[in-house]
């Protein structure tokens, strides 16, 4: 059984480290996978966007465990989500909203049973500031183990949820995007994606159907691109990226530094229609 | 049987990846968990600490591979630490003299039989210059194949031990502690632990338990916590962590950037005592 | 069955995690471990150094998956090359530079054949930007799971190769190398091997073997030695790597640094000669 983990507890201390030690203790055949631990800290919508992008990905069954979690030891809940045969185990905060956004049927529990966290012994004393090693890991561990996802809390409908910037219409011919995640290589991708423009009306949707568009990041028209090696070097562009947002590049450059921007830039897409 | 990694090669180059080929070309079924590769090049102390900080949290025969080792090649011996059915192996160098510290009861092994070492080939060709791979990922593969640690070599009653700054008393009311680590938060991690107090006698303890404390550091009287959403964003706040050590913290914030600290600085605390 | 991962995606994304997910999607019980994913980006020259130096210490039947890409969704091939016993996954842009070099019986196999690609559902959409995830990934699983290379695709003979800067006698009593590598610790890997000397004839081979030399960087006599440690603090010098490449470094301290030096930088060595 697969646990994989995203934190933001980096790489040089010893936190990862002791979570995989508690899950193997409890699993000795669960099989831990990093996602990431380089998440910015404390920044639950970055870690929103990452579970999303990757988990699809895993096999049914995976328990995903996230912690980036700022509110630690405080009245925040932790729970496991589950959804189409998948498992989510964190904070209740937020950085499962993406899963929520497009779930049918889940299931979410608050997790209170504490005969599943972590056993203390003289010198291994549970507290209240490390829950991804206290409380996460073992939950996961056990539930690897088979155990009934509500052995371990009560069933709850009221999960925190981050309000995610959704693309709006400026006007019939003009939606609003915004940049929601950079990229180790300076990409910026969107909360566009490609399922936008069919899933959402546009003001008036009697003027037909899409038929192009243009795409303008800090007034500079983005050239249309499939895949990165299209773009000239130095050129800023644009693609559907391998997870369906819309995401802007510079072939072999950087265009987090080219463009200046931050998560939460704003990014124009000017469509034209058929029969406009 | 799980081995784990804890040095300062870094996650760029080739070094742990030819490590945990070694372990599994011995051993195929070892599952072999990093604990950190970020150790500040060098930094022995940084290294004792994590492997403290860690091993208590991975079942019993874990086998920790530690390699922070400037001495690599030089006289200096490579061993193996037994300790209540944990395993330690690296340099001689100090790495795992919190180890020794807590100890009881406590088996090293001087590394001598070359047979447990990498066997070379034409093209692999052993040398001094990377134990890692040469002996200490051998040896933890051979080990977690049940081999007697004994084979490995001779006992000894000599390790090297880290000159560890303990705490001291200033005088009766003030107790001197030292940033022994810096985490990936900029959290302060002191040699002040929660053990502290009860084992170590004030210099006259007919004056009493002690019932309350300041915590001060460069000048400034931290606030105490239990954990780190309740310290005011900007706040300097001290808790004990989750590894029974005093830590300062700043919620959401960055302690060592604003009170531009480095480990070896110092921290007071002021204890009243109940009949003082 | 182990599949080694080195990549330039670094370690903050969801690149790496997903996949790991597709691979133990197709192949649970495969191992998977990370060699690097901090190759600087686009730096196939770096990689194929990497993927080099540490093959040789994983057990045959390894499948290497090394992903540095430029030219992700171009015309540029995929390809799966066997030599010896180990396998190698990734696109042909002379990242197998160094295996082929070395090798006597090769096979390379351009990848066509689909249905050993990710499996696409209405989520899960491949697409030409992220082939690590979309082909190089699935052909590793297939080819753990005992699936014949020759079903991946058709054999080639002309794969891609790299410039490699082989080091070249400026005259009989100089050898000039170049720095190929530069590691974390600052330590300047160059193209010098150990196997050098006795494989290349030097002009005038009649003059007799080489039996001492200086080696010279950037007008610095540097000092031989056989482990880091024998050099002083602070002394430039130079030593035969444990991958049997000449390698520049200062003790404790940062060769790169300390001669601003960089990829490509001309090392010279100038040998005496028994009868000269």
């Amino acid at each position: 059984m697969i646990i994989t983990l995203t934190t933001d507890f980096g790489y040089k201390d010893y936190f990862v480290g002791s979570m995989k030690g508690v899950i193997l203790g409890i699993n000795p055949h669960a099989q831990v996978i990093d996602i990431s631990h380089e998440v910015e800290p404390y920044n639950v919508t970055a870690a929103a966007y990452l579970i999303k992008a990757s988990y699809l990905y895993f096999p049914k069954g995976t328990i995903h465990v996230v912690v980036v979690d700022p509110g630690v030891g405080s009245t925040r809940r932790s729970i496991l989500v589950e959804k189409n045969g998948s498992y989510f185990v964190g904070p209740d905060n937020g950085v499962f909203s993406y899963i929520y956004q497009e779930a049918q049927k889940i299931r979410i529990v608050h997790l209170t049973s504490q005969e599943y966290f972590l056993n203390p012994t003289t010198q291994r004393v549970p507290g209240p500031t490390f829950q991804g090693r206290d409380i996460f890991a073992p939950v996961a561990a056990w539930l690897s183990k088979g155990i009934d996802p509500l052995k371990l809390g009560e069933q709850i409908q009221d999960p925190v949820k981050l309000p995610l910037a959704e693309p709006r219409w400026v006007n019939n011919g003009t939606l609003e995007g915004r940049i929601i995640y950079i990229d180790r290589f300076g990409n910026l991708i969107t909360n566009i994606t490609r399922t936008y423009f069919s899933a959402v009306s546009p003001p008036e949707a009697d003027q037909g159907p899409i038929t192009s568009g243009k795409v303008i990041l800090k007034g500079k028209i983005l050239a249309l691109k499939g895949f990165y090696a299209e773009g000239k070097p130095g050129e800023p562009c644009v693609l559907m990226n391998s997870c369906g947002h819309l995401e802007v590049f510079i072939n072999l450059g950087n265009a987090q530094q080219q463009f200046e921007a931050s998560v939460g830039d704003s990014i124009m897409v000017r469509v034209k229609r058929s029969n406009a």
